[in-house]
């Protein structure tokens, strides 16, 4: 069976593995801290490929940041990651072919082959963590766009500039669907910037009515969100991702949704591919393109 | 050369002609108040029909509605139609092959053949009228969705329940983008519910400045839903169609959009395949699907 040496590589960490072609994960899962220059990066990469490339047929890297159509390098900037980040080439670092992927894309790629939206024709994944990431399959195809940036989840919450937005924009979905967002809420609502993120979902758990409240305004902006996507993609399924993703109340949310939008119901779902899902989204891209 | 007989079925009006296969209008328009009634809407098509099929391969209908996916029905309801028009059995008006797509989906195909959008991967075309419509085309396929309604124009530009739009939620992109939207603006703008979207116009012609605010407004609101389409779908152009387009100035739209979006720069087009696009693209598509 043919493998895969898979790299996540995030703004904190940076992960690696070997997946092989359906999307097992068979190698330990090895850690490391991303380096702040781009020469550290490299030089974890070139470590675990001398190490692991004679096992595998292919490298897969599921990346922040948009990935070109060629799936050959990152185009534009990540915020997280070292200035110049998309100049590396990759394909420098191994004689077997790299290929790379946005991670959000790869995370729906899994989600799509062996997890939540298995079997569909049209789903969105939303990863809802520190931020939020999109991925888009159509027809056995990630959404890709022109340049290879499409599934970005910057559409405008609000028009009327409340919230600037990590890209440099105004009030778009990930200001108030992510994780941060949910902290922002609470920081408004209550008037405290020592409020963390979890400080409000423990007081959910506890019943504080303070708490449920800025809770619910972030699972509704979550909905009004999720609603233009239904209304625009018309998917089977919209799979949520993402360290948020379980406090969302998926059947909740989908009532609200399918009683909002003019296209056919659409359910909506927790991802079940796992935490290695970008890996895996991305062995299976890069294994797929192989004779 | 084949030939389609092409219907442009709209809430005020029915088009209809001869349309080749190159996209030429070879017909004369003809052109009905659309009845009031199911059987009335029967009785125009037949008659044309019977007129005109012996010198046709193909029937190809323009439709307000979503349609589905194998392009033979119209499915859910359609605000400005009779109550039931999902209802009527098209095939059953013809002996040739009777093929129906959504008319901003058409719309959207004529541009990506012979008009604005020609030789582009992805585009998304909005038509400006009474109310929005969409068109996106990736990869030299109309989007359709699960089932056949996607690229409905309704996701949210507040999400604080301002103003409802007609498809029974709050604060769609159509609520501020149409020419009802335009009207709706200057309404709230100047306490005046009899002011005209022509009044608007009108002043800001005259260089009436609270018509100029109220138009700018309008104008912001259509680039802050266009940054969201262009961080979704990264295409190569967003094409503007419909009565209300003209009045968009594109090189400004163009310029504020690429200054907001993460996705690659995309280019603010206005429609060129003219006011019978919606009855070329159903025609290009259902010739384009024949032997």
């Amino acid at each position: 069976m043919k493998k895969a040496l898979a790299f996540d590589i995030g703004g904190t960490k940076i992960y690696s593995t070997i997946i092989d072609e359906e999307g097992n994960v068979i190698g330990n899962i090895d850690k490391f801290s991303t380096p702040k220059t781009l020469d550290g990066i490299k030089e974890v990469l070139k470590e675990q490929i001398s190490k692991y490339e004679k096992d595998v047929d292919i490298i897969a890297i599921a990346t922040a940041g948009a990935v070109n159509n060629e799936n050959t390098a990152v185009i534009g900037s990540t915020g997280n990651l070292p200035k110049g980040y998309y100049t590396i080439d990759f394909q420098s670092l191994s004689s077997k072919r790299v290929f790379l992927e946005n991670d959000a894309n790869a995370a729906a790629w899994a989600e799509y082959k062996i997890g939540a939206s298995k079997e569909t024709s049209v789903s969105v994944l939303l990863t809802l963590g520190t931020g939020v990431g999109g991925g888009i399959i159509i027809n056995d195809r990630l959404l890709k766009g022109k340049s290879g940036a499409a599934g970005e989840m910057h559409f405008k919450m609000f028009t009327d500039k409340r919230r600037k937005c990590t890209c440099g924009s105004w009030d778009c979905f990930e200001a108030y669907a992510s994780g941060t967002a949910l902290k922002r809420d609470a920081e408004e609502m209550l008037n405290d910037k020592n409020v963390t993120t979890y400080d409000v979902i423990d007081g959910v758990n506890k019943g504080d009515k303070k708490m449920l409240e800025i809770f619910n305004r972030w699972h509704n902006d979550i909905t009004q969100g999720v609603i233009g996507l239904a209304n625009l993609f018309d998917p089977d399924c919209v799979v949520l991702s993402g360290s948020m993703a379980q406090f969302v109340d998926t059947e909740k949310m989908e009532k609200e949704v399918n009683n909002e939008i003019v296209t056919a119901p659409t359910s909506i779902r927790i991802a079940q591919a796992g935490n290695y899902s970008g890996m895996i989204g991305a062995s299976l891209l890069a294994l797929g393109g192989l004779e």
